[in-house]
């Protein structure tokens, strides 16, 4: 097996793979000079992108962005035919997608995976990896993508994957900002971050729970609650006591602009969930 | 004691004293007619304000907002010299300050609550009341106080439970609205909210256990880092990729440019924990 591309997610990827003896592992860079640890460890270092390509059956990409996986690959596509492309390098689902159409054009069997990972966590099952793409080829590799994490099989759809994962960081970092946003407001009054953050976690955690009962009406359409509703859940006190601290409100005004909009439109009765409303595509 | 105040909430909290036999429990409410499953439950209804405060030392005050207290208490303050009041009523952290000079002023013990639990999880551990304020007054009534919530004295200024609950209520709400918005991303594509909540739930409520490094990081006021820098998480993609699922970007565009503004001001190479620097008090 080959992997390209030897950044710190690339070096992690390999490394795990030279850890099972039975595999031979062919590594290969852009700049050289990455690969001294892998090869003291057993890897054989490609002497060009041609010869890293053509050493076995599975082909491994980690690489910068999307320009840089064509920019690799267009040179050797015909060298690639008959071949498995995993593609791990981070993008966006279109490009996996578009990824996924060139590799049929040239006959090569391609899978993209999204890592939910920091490279030190490859190798354990605290890494998730989503695939989507060429079913056969998860299942003929699954051995090797085991290896590297948790790993699940999502759609033929090869933008699935990335999907899913960008989906998951956008809440996840919209999450930190709320969370930054109010230990700003307490730290304004002397309070730390770090006794925020007692208090925060544990409540944070057991409200992500309410999820599945939001989910459930967003699925099924119907707003209608006779819980909290849109009206009763009115967030601009708490935009005025942001800035009442000298904190930019910019987080939760944000939702107070979503709900808003939903109760202007005449759902102030219905469930707080219907926020959903706001963002969805029209 | 007294309760003054019956809606869900005030009844919440008048039920649960009633279920201690030795308790005395007077109620009263502006509109007549919420008090029939309390009386007969043995709750005594009180014939004016004057009545209800006069009944006994300790007076519970749960109204709709801070113009109903004091619309409420004004015309009875002298009345209510050498008593404890117990505010529940929901405010802000100025009102719950202005209420505590108010009641100085008026030879009150003033003690303000802030409530973070629904009526029907009064009475059972899962509810949390924040008290601030004075503290002899929560040391004298805690065996009240502990049979409605897991009770918390958090600080002698009266506004810091209001600022605590609602600074944990807007990091809430702001991660709702950030898993709505990524449900929105992935149901564009014909995945369900369901299925992306039963990712997105573990997922998030692992990663809130990363609040506390982020609060360390905060309260030491150095952003240096060999992790995860404001440069490589940038989060332009996002919000691309937001807007090509026919995705309102608000919530992630929202982070990215709080993000943006400490780039822009040189520091790309600090951790991702300072873009509490965008939103804190300048």
């Amino acid at each position: 097996m080959t992997v390209l591309g030897l950044g710190a997610m690339g070096r992690a990827l390999a490394g795990s793979l030279l850890a099972e003896p039975a595999n031979t592992v062919t590594v290969w860079n852009r700049t050289p000079g990455r690969d001294a640890d892998l090869v003291a460890r057993g890897a054989r270092p490609a002497t060009s992108v041609r010869d890293a390509v053509t050493a076995g059956p599975l082909v491994i990409v980690c690489l910068y962005d999307h320009a840089s996986v064509h920019a690799t690959l267009d040179p050797v596509a015909d060298h690639l035919r008959g071949r498995t492309v995993v593609n791990l390098t981070t993008g966006t689902p279109n490009e996996a997608r578009e990824l996924a159409t060139w590799a049929e054009r040239h006959g090569i069997d391609y899978l993209d995976g999204a890592i939910m990972a920091i490279p030190s966590m490859i190798g354990t099952p605290e890494a998730a990896i989503l695939y989507s793409g060429s079913q056969p080829a998860f299942e003929e590799h699954r051995q090797v993508l085991d290896a590297w994490a948790t790993s699940t099989y999502e759609d033929a759809d090869a933008g699935r994957a990335s999907l899913l994962d960008l989906a998951m960081l956008s809440a996840m970092y919209t999450m930190f900002a709320g969370f930054l946003h109010g230990a700003a407001m307490v730290t304004a009054d002397g309070v730390s971050a770090r006794e925020f953050a007692a208090r925060a976690t544990p409540f944070l955690a057991a409200m992500t729970s309410a999820f599945e009962a939001d989910a459930e009406i967003v699925d099924s359409g119907s707003y209608a609650t006779d819980g909290q509703t849109l009206d009763w859940s009115d967030l601009s006190h708490l935009v005025r006591v942001s800035e009442e601290q000298g904190v930019d409100p910019a987080p939760i005004a944000m939702v107070e602009q979503l709900r808003r909009r939903q109760v202007d439109a005449g759902h102030g009765g219905d469930a707080f969930a219907r926020i959903y409303e706001s963002l969805r595509r029209t």
